[in-house]
């Protein structure tokens, strides 16, 4: 049957079959997405819901800097094709880089963004049903990208020293997982996203020590690590287990988010089978992008950017901190962190931050719910502050109206 | 049970599960990586074998004007996260810019290069077993991309006048595909990778009405549609049926592959999913490389450039004809290409082109083998030759080289 054609003698829109495919149907708006629509529609708010980096930290000047001598010197080859699995120079300065760790250069995948390192990860581990254990809550980004490939999520109990190794067998054998039948544990050890927290050196060892019993590979999600307050570097996941860890890094927070660079480390194991994922899924990533960053970081750059970013985002860190102890002293609980970008609030039992979203904007401040960063059994008396854009005036005068909110 | 674990207290080295996915067994190394790592093992070749464009086209100081603009402008804008689907006035710039189709700026989406365009189609499409219809043959890269998600390959056969529409339907059905049963199809209408082959206005239209009879998507890819010899304008399908098409377009072949900037245009009907599956395969495409590429284009820069680009190309295209006739009249088959980059060569009957690539090295010359190009049924008696990087002289040298070898 031939469908009916207009004057032109094509045919008239006839419905084609969009049938979306069940990874597709799986797929929806991020929380976070809609509500920044929602903001985007309401200017001159104190944001604590971005989760940005503050510009104020990054550096145009080194940037030039970079960009023109890469163009000078190598230009036709920055815009040209690269190895899929990245710029040479740029991953043995990586695997030099990695505190404690023992990295072949061959181990360094460059991903545009440790974003595209979880769905790289996701592609070549995840089936439809594996269990992936998670702390809890966790980074809603990860839920979204491993997400993609349907796995039975197994949240375990985290504290405010995060996760807690202990409970990681007990939980995968509530969920009806059996003894080495996990397929991967998913982890932010330090400055947590959302919760700001970070793990014990004595929990890492422990956490190690629990995966290994039981088969378990850790994906070590690590964007904050280099934002300790004090300067110090917690020891990794990866140095204590390299044959049993996937390591994302990234330089969206130390340098740019929009330059979209990130990497990922892992075992010989695994690593070809994560660059042919990342070939059939971009090629590469931007030539360009990974020669200015690596000329940008070759010579130590980041020692004194590094100091300049925790300086800000301490100051940050410390103007919510002492906002909090004036307006929401016994209404809310907090941890202050101790680097990162992010601090967790405990509303009073029963209260729904859902519910204060619109009576936040109109009081002038905004924040995101904890709720969408539980892969289960969400608390929907949490919130996530995040203090990185905003001056610590503004971080004084945004908890002011978030307190006004929080008690009448 | 405990593992074993050394004198620090840690787990030894105990083998963890790294099971791989369905989605990952069924990656493998492309044949023509294989073939890059051999060649790059023998320099001083006449290479045919890239697929590059020449980097004596890559604008470098359009780049350089456009970089310092941007950051003189808008730096940390350019270096802070952006939206999903792209920014806008580039996203403004694309719709604008697609000849004869009527396209909304919502419409468009900004990918990492087509090759991700390729990846997001699977994810929201490609269900395991759903029907998909090449041309044959087809470009690898995109075997290899939707190939992630084990479509059921359903070749069609083509001439060298491109894919013949009218043999859609005989080839879907005796493929044993009901009436409207097929997922998409996915074609190269224009200087075809590794034909060459540039689809007739009159096929353009009996495609359209082919596909629309099967309700059948089209995914057109067309990276290399502005690089007619002639300057003309080919007639897209998506102006055809904008209701019907996925139109894939790229910067790779006409201002650098090496920044990995892409789109792709899609209905409404689909678009979104598309923007969802991007966001979360890597949250959205580098800022800086849009910024810097929207002010490259903005102001028509690319319609000079483009001359610049065909008559370099042309003269390659007629170097590498002639040369083919000098050398090799009557004992292989082609067609000079129109646009592009790429020749296809059919050997006589009964050659394997993949036992030539040894004695072609030897001979200081390289090619690519055509049969990975082939979704199935491959034809060994073919190669791809791209003349793109290959000066005049070059391209004769290595025809004359390449004779050697087939004359013996």
């Amino acid at each position: 049957m031939t469908p009916p054609v207009d004057s032109a003698g094509l045919p008239a829109t006839e419905p084609v079959n969009w049938g979306i495919s069940r990874l597709g149907q799986g797929l929806t708006d991020s929380a976070i997405r809609a509500l920044s629509k929602r903001l985007a529609a309401a200017p001159g708010l104190v944001s604590f819901a971005g989760g940005m980096p503050s510009p104020d930290t990054f550096p145009v000047e080194a940037f030039n800097r970079a960009y023109e001598r890469v163009m000078a010197t190598a230009g036709p080859a920055a815009l040209q094709y690269g190895p899929t699995d990245g710029f040479l120079p740029l991953r043995e300065w990586i695997a030099a880089s990695l505190p404690g760790a023992t990295v072949s250069p061959a181990q360094v995948l460059i991903t545009a963004g440790s974003q595209q390192g979880l769905d790289l990860i996701g592609k070549v581990l995840v089936d439809r049903g594996d269990p992936v254990a998670v702390e809890t809550p966790t980074y809603l980004g990860a839920l979204q990208s491993l997400g993609q490939y349907f796995p039975k999520w197994v949240p375990v109990d985290s504290d405010e020293h995060g996760l807690q190794p202990q409970r990681l067998q007990p939980c995968l054998r509530a969920a009806g997982v059996p003894p080495r039948g996990a397929k991967l544990l998913y982890t932010i050890p330090n400055f947590q996203n959302p919760t700001g927290r970070t793990l014990t050196e004595d929990r890492r060892r422990a956490l190690v020590q629990a995966c290994a019993q039981e088969g378990l590979p850790i994906v070590e999600d690590d964007p904050y690590g280099a934002l300790d307050y004090a300067g110090r570097t917690h020891t990794s996941l990866l140095s204590m287990a390299p044959e049993q860890v996937i390591y994302l890094g990234s330089f969206s927070k130390v340098l740019s988010p929009g330059v979209r660079l990130g990497y990922l480390v892992a075992p010989a194991a695994i690593i070809r089978k994560l660059e042919q994922a990342k070939q059939a899924s971009d090629l590469h990533t931007s030539t360009l992008a990974q020669r200015i960053v690596h000329e940008i970081v070759r010579d130590g750059f980041l020692d004194g950017h590094l100091a300049h970013c925790r300086q800000l985002y301490a100051a940050r860190a410390d103007a919510m901190d002492a906002a909090l102890r004036k307006h929401l002293q016994g209404v809310v609980r907090w941890q202050r962190p101790e680097g990162g970008m992010f601090l967790w609030l405990e509303l009073p039992p029963g209260t729904d931050a859902q519910d204060l979203i619109e009576p936040a904007i109109a009081a002038g401040v905004a924040f995101v719910p904890g709720a969408p960063f539980y892969a289960a059994d969400a608390r929907a008396n949490t919130m996530r502050l995040c203090f990185s854009t905003a001056s610590p005036a503004q971080i004084e005068q945004g908890i002011a109206s978030l307190a006004k909110v929080l008690t009448g």
